[in-house]
């Protein structure tokens, strides 16, 4: 089932599923109960483009803090809640939009129920997050796709027996062909939102990698709703991946597109420090532009020529193109100052 | 056309195409007249798993470093060639694997004849390159994935007309969906190996997104010989990437795994900078293994007990899993070493 044919969930005062939007994602990594903490960080991701946040709530402590957190932040927030429904239950009344959390894991139908009418009074979305790494014993010794919809097959099955139905659903693998086949057999078997995410996908070196090797053939089949980008980082430099990847994929349309060359022995110029300060810089401001930072002559003029503003280095000095137009020759030292100006302009 | 049907090209000691063999290169960034400098980089790059590399070769003295530098290595080098036919012939004389050329670059079909002589007599394997940014203005006002074949096809065509056949292609271009596109149309087109990649894509934290993003469906489709993953990096770090996507992948055995969780609200411990340590220790010293660093006990064990080698956080402290079972808790201060010379042992 491709993200268009998928339900459509409230979600706080957007929504997610049945549309073409991907939504963008990540989790904070402070304890939830600080509350000042927490969410300048959310108000951080915001601007670099997050459409929600998760927060774990560990404790009691946390989940008192919610209400006064959604009240801070004007983003969906989702609860990560392990085993303990009164945490859900407490959750839910602070007003959030949606809470993560295994039915199968809080004790029994009773308190199952007791869960999904909270969230059916107060039209709170409940994600569903299977993991390869603690998934029950009692389904598979080791971790396939069969198993985690298997195991995504009973939570889902213990809410829709309430009736509720505003769910979305995580089959999370740190193995991308894993990852992969579960997806696409989820697509197949639930008209839910996917989430999808690779877990445990390491630091960036290698989680970038891992994340986009199984999310872009999924993207680009139609399946999954929101992502997340799981790194071994700060939340912001999730934000930050999502997006790129998304817009790669022209799934985001609203954010810059960056060109560097790898630079070669054709290459006179320092290069590469100048690539990472302009991406931070665009990083840090995004908008819809596309910018070329190029090494030589050979691709340069021609990649540089395809972008709003962009520079072909030549012997320690830079050609500046504008919409494909050759405006001027600047000096090395004077290259990133000379972009930004360009940059800010349009 | 996948890659086990894509016909068998020789490379030096080696043959590129008609197996499922993925080849991972990448390109030297120092002048190759500095032999010594050249080598000990490719030496470097062999080390951490290429099995080729590129070098460019701009102007006579580059030329005629080739003899040597190939006696210095033992992986197949190419040399990258522009618009000058001569330099390809003294590249081909030297016994190099391949020249990388645009036969339609170097100024009429006698030079392209003599070329491809040459290359037929010494078996020099050519690499066709059709780059987005220096695409014949001719053949389209912007770059598509049909400018990008029909330029392709005009130079393959050109090496065919003199009955040569060693050929590997790669089309590149700094976008991921006309990356896709073009390779897709290529594996249809062509008999030959392809040359995956994706060009300028940037500094490390967007090029391995956008290389990952494109070249993995690809790759899936059983479409791609041999890759590079382009990066403003030094070329060390495009080979370990080029191995972590193939790894990712399942289209290399030989290699390592490692997961690390994102981090959360959970954690207890200073997990991220050991992980990356850790990733580091495994990048330069590859081997078949499998290693989880965890920061919690939620999914910790459950990751940590797939790995050959795992940890999973405590307060201040961790357990250590040895082929799923725990064998000891560690402190904080003393995980690194231990860790590795749990992997070292094995």
């Amino acid at each position: 089932m491709n993200r268009t044919a998928t339900r459509k969930i409230p979600l706080g005062k957007i929504s997610i599923g049945g549309s073409p939007k991907v939504l963008v994602q990540s989790m904070c990594n402070i304890k939830t109960s600080k509350v000042e903490e927490v969410s300048a960080q959310i108000k951080r991701c915001q601007a670099l483009g997050a459409d929600l946040m998760r927060v774990s709530v560990l404790d009691r402590e946390d989940a008192l803090a919610l209400p006064e957190l959604v009240k801070r932040v004007d983003i969906p927030l989702v609860a990560d809640i392990h085993f303990d429904y009164r945490l859900a239950l407490t959750a839910i009344e602070s007003g959030i939009a949606a809470i993560r959390i295994n039915p199968g894991n809080i004790g029994g139908m009773d308190r199952v129920a007791l869960v999904a009418e909270a969230a059916k009074a107060h039209h709170t979305a409940i994600r569903v997050g299977v993991n390869a790494g603690s998934l029950d014993a009692s389904l598979a010794e080791h971790p396939s796709a069969e198993a985690l919809l298997l195991s995504a097959k009973k939570h889902v099955g213990m809410l829709e027996s309430c009736d509720f139905h505003d769910i979305v659903i995580s089959l999370k693998a740190s193995d991308v062909l894993l990852t992969i086949e579960a997806y696409r057999k989820a697509s197949e078997a639930f008209p839910y939102p996917l989430h999808l995410g690779v877990t445990e996908a390491g630091p960036k070196d290698i989680g970038l990698l891992r994340s986009a090797a199984a999310l872009s053939p999924l993207l680009l089949e139609g399946i999954g709703d929101t992502i997340r980008i799981s790194l071994s980082e700060e939340p912001e430099e999730e934000i930050k991946a999502a997006n790129r990847l998304l817009h790669d994929l022209g799934l985001k349309e609203d954010y810059f597109t960056f060109v560097s060359c790898p630079t070669c022995g054709r290459t006179e110029v320092d290069l590469v420090p100048l690539a990472k300060k302009v991406l931070g810089y665009l990083e840090d401001h995004p908008k819809k532009i596309k910018v070329a930072v190029m090494g030589c002559i050979v691709n340069g003029p021609g990649e540089a020529k395809e972008a709003d503003v962009g520079i072909a280095g030549g012997r320690g000095s830079y050609v500046l193109f504008k919409k494909g137009q050759v405006t001027k020759t600047i000096k090395e030292a004077e290259a990133y100052d000379c972009l930004i100006e360009e940059i800010e302009k349009l």
